[in-house]
């Protein structure tokens, strides 16, 4: 069996750069000259989309197919030795996979190394256990927030402090990672724009900025950050106090 | 059969605000002298929001119990003159009042003059058709996204423009709803902090500043808005398009 390789990134475009090209030198390691099959069902128009990640990708000189343009998009998925679920409404991708019957399968295939995994925002929150740390509009109603759970520990993408000059009274990010650390027992690694996890075997290292939340606290880690021990975890969901019906 | 009374509150509190104090006299005249019965449930610490939205309606002269004070809080709720459902975690909110068994009975009471219906951030969001237009993070699974329907179209709260300055590359509020009118044929109602919708049997009236978003386009309403003609609308939810299996 293959050692599981994952590269889970924040975001799909830095600020002022072009797609993926920030993390250039990082999709050249884990595809490694392969081709990548390219799943764009979390935004709408998937003809659009793919036809934009195979140009991004195609500039650093990796070939692209997309799952969708394939007459059994599943099959595409469970045979990629290196897949791409790009980013856009994490509820509509998850779905879309539900739709497919492909969770489980290929779940088995990454964590056993068959497939190489690329995720990006939407496409790294389906990588986790389940969505619920995801910044994205329920628009849809997937079976479950049950996802892939190649990692057994929640990631926050696109990750932002608070700005304090800000007048803006709904939840900040960090406020919203409180509220599902009190439903959920699971640590939440928040990964600032620009950043990325990367997952060889026993190894998980974030590349860039990142902030670990658990219910003890939470602690913002400059430099990167070896979360190897992160993947021994076993995460609790749900347990949040409900009120009961009475006798009425 | 009385008239339909709501008052659905972007915020609970304005910038530099107290609590509710933004809109005193609306809850004045929603609540005209009669208890409110406040619901806690959107917020982890019930007792702390309790005794604070109590202090708060306290000194505009309105007496509140919280139904989660009670044995029976399924009967508080749907025993109340005045409802009052607190900001916090839609999520948590709704999966709360599934737990209680009170959606149905609810709606009707208020749909029917027998309870008159405030709600403040996550408190609104469950006024609508469905959740599917919340901000908030997905941290727990109610069974179902429908929640009360007291009004045929969807609100989103904390409405914020794009800020030009922003070097974010996360999707703005905007695009996260046009992603929700990708997938459900639904009108949306943004209210910006600060404003809130008041509906009182056939009119529909909002105070302050809204954008109205539709599927074909959208409009911002800086003086108020009559929205009386949406309370004839019948929403469609789902609708957009899933990858199919092939011949696998």
């Amino acid at each position: 069996m293959a050692a599981m390789e994952l590269l889970l990134l924040s975001n799909s475009t830095n600020y002022g750069g072009s797609m993926f090209s920030h993390a250039a030198e990082a999709f050249a390691e884990v595809s490694a000259g392969d081709r990548v099959t390219f799943v764009p069902y979390a935004l709408a128009d998937w003809d659009d989309y793919a036809d934009r990640a195979a140009a991004a990708l195609g500039a650093f000189g990796i070939e692209v197919v997309s799952a969708h343009r394939s007459g059994a998009p599943e099959r595409a998925i469970l045979e990629a030795d290196v897949l791409m679920m790009g980013g856009g409404n994490t509820f509509r991708l998850l779905d879309s996979l539900y739709a497919l019957g492909v969770i489980g399968r290929l779940s088995r295939h990454v964590r056993e190394g068959a497939t190489r995994y690329v995720g990006a925002s939407a496409g790294t929150n389906v990588a986790c256990p389940t969505i619920r740390t995801t910044n994205d509009m329920p628009i849809c109603h997937p079976p479950s927030f049950a996802a892939l759970g190649l990692v057994p520990f929640q990631i926050n993408l696109h990750y932002i402090d608070p700005d304090p000059a800000s007048t803006f009274m709904g939840e900040t990010r960090e406020e919203r990672i409180d509220e599902f650390l009190e439903e959920n027992d699971c640590q939440v690694l928040g990964l600032y724009e620009g950043s990325w996890l990367r997952v060889s075997g026993a190894s998980a290292v974030v590349a860039g900025r990142s902030r670990l939340f658990q219910r003890a606290g939470c602690h913002t880690y400059h430099e990167g950050l070896d979360v190897s021990g992160l993947l021994h975890l076993t995460p609790a969901f749900d347990g949040g106090r409900r009120p009961v019906r009475g006798e009425s």
